[in-house]
């Protein structure tokens, strides 16, 4: 399949520390956040030219990124991979024995499809498909 | 400063399970692998637009790679941000009072000026400088 990366998502602990790195020693310009009620995440994407960083800020004590966080301390999360077709992605790699998170897409930020595959599948990384729409 | 992502660095535990997902499942073309002596590691790049992804196998024991996976086991690693001039780039951010793993550049991979940045400043994130020459 042809991909691209679309941006890498980073699992936040204290949102301000993590903007004095990145938006403001880096230089990165960061985007208005949008909330994702169903992951109870708020993210945050800087812009790093074709791939972006989204840093992620959990919005309640449940959501997957405050349990990331507590298990593992901040840091790298996930990587996005930019798909034309994610339903096709997906029944492809099935087929190919490949362990899916999400076995069809849901909404994710900016209105896309997206869907994950289990890190046990990829070498211990979190790999999300998006498709734009 | 101007900041595009060159690669995402993944730590490798098994080179021939992770080429199943990242080559043969998602089908990413794969690169000649290059050594680089001084951190002990192999690396395999993937393309994947203008960010590749970089596939990092421990060449010895005492690799920091053999070490991080034995710790964390296989998964992200690092993030490289290409700059124009990194020299300037780490003067920048060491004048900001971000904390520096490397104060010069060395030689990286495809024979690139390197740096890295200490988590520790990143909030979690190990965050690699590169310059191209």
């Amino acid at each position: 399949m042809k991909a691209t990366i679309d941006h890498i998502g980073i699992a936040v602990g204290d949102l301000e520390a993590s903007l004095r790195f990145f938006r403001d020693a880096l230089g990165l310009d960061l985007d208005a956040p949008e909330e994702i009620a169903s992951q109870r995440v708020r993210a945050h994407f800087l812009q790093a030219g074709e791939t972006m960083l989204e840093l992620l800020e959990a919005t309640a004590d449940d959501s997957p990124i405050a349990k990331y966080v507590e298990t593992r301390g901040p840091g790298l999360h996930h990587v996005a991979l930019l798909v034309d077709d994610i339903v096709a992605a997906l029944a492809a790699l099935k087929g190919k024995g490949v362990r899916l998170i999400d076995e069809s897409p849901r909404t994710g930020a900016h209105n896309s499809l997206v869907a994950f595959i289990h890190p046990s599948s990829a070498h211990g990384v979190l790999v999300e498909l998006k498709q734009k729409r």
